[in-house]
């Protein structure tokens, strides 16, 4: 096959011209649905699943949060037994971010019921002072979706506070295995699923990536 | 059925027993594993999939070697037609992280490949510049598997170069379409996968969540 004038074409410019006619239909596409996505509103969005990745996600969003000059507030429903790295870095903003550490440990650490019970409620107290202050642009609720899947905390309540928050504030919720009706009343849900890690590679976890 | 004092056993103690077995078994698998991990090395961990989360993770974990007093870099190969969240914040702490926007909007926007591809070289010799420094504790490669993907960049080259960074060095990579090269190399790879998206509900792009 040969050009109008007499060339072969390059496979370089064969190949531009179809980059260029796949990223025009792609544009279109996405305007399409940038177009249609109107609502302003606070949104809830969950990370979970067995992957790397749920409680970093969540303390993404708290930074682009706080650059947009929102506070934030975050609680931590399981962790907690020594400070992580998130946790010493946030600490260094306390008029923009609160930062609540509830949990002591691993349940698999305690193995006493009762007294996580009671841990999950005093931490769900305190999510709700987040949860009724339309000052607070996002509250990250860490690991919280593991002391609603252990039966901590009724889900139906949980659900209930959290539909009562304020028109405008987004809710991030992480931790493995979120109930259906968490899901059902949340915007956006990712799951997470390992395809390798480290760990199995006999790697310890590591200051900066894993904790 | 009774207990040895004659008396029936409530089905909350039952509940408690069983819960507390759980964990015990639970504990002795998570010890075992974390016995067994004794590696300490830098770590290439990479997000990818199509749900959302994969940048906002890769921020947390800068947020989490800043937290540690570690210096952290990140190069930004696609986003940057207006600044983020994550970039407003971070851009506040210059001696502690570099933050380096190399793309200008998204590709589809430009729909010119010998610009993308010259841009993203570019984007790589500035990653290059952090890959080569010890007293940088951790390296974000926004959107790098998107370079990858659309063959901006050579994936052996790029390998090449991770391998050749200081040992103890992190390299977070996000971005859809990881390469089963990169793959390959690295430690900690996480599929992430929508289930739902707020944008599917008609809700605009939220500051401080998606950016």
């Amino acid at each position: 096959m040969t050009d109008p004038d007499g060339t072969l074409p390059s496979a370089d410019s064969e190949r531009d011209a179809r980059h260029k006619a796949r990223m025009a239909r792609k544009k279109e596409v996405v305007d399409a649905k940038i177009a249609a996505a109107q609502d302003e509103r606070g949104v809830i969005v969950i990370t979970t699943g067995n992957g790397k990745g749920k409680s970093s996600s969540g303390f993404g969003m708290v930074i682009r949060a706080l650059g947009h000059g929102m506070r934030a507030g975050v609680v931590q429903f399981i962790k907690g037994a020594f400070p992580s790295g998130e946790e010493m870095f946030l600490r260094r903003f306390p008029e923009q971010c609160a930062f609540h550490v509830m949990g002591e440990g691993y349940t698999w650490e305690t193995q006493d019921r009762a007294r996580d019970v009671a841990k999950a409620e005093a931490a769900w107290e305190v999510a709700c002072g987040l949860l009724r202050d339309p000052a607070v642009g996002l509250v990250l609720l860490d690991e919280l979706n593991i002391a609603l899947k252990l039966h901590y905390l009724d889900v139906d309540k949980v659900v209930a506070d959290l539909r009562a928050r304020p028109p405008m504030q987004h809710v991030v919720i992480t931790g493995r295995g979120a109930p259906p009706a968490l899901i059902e009343a949340a915007d956006t849900v990712t799951e997470m699923t390992p395809v390798k890690h480290a760990f199995q590679q006999g790697i310890k976890a590591q200051r900066g990536v894993e904790m």
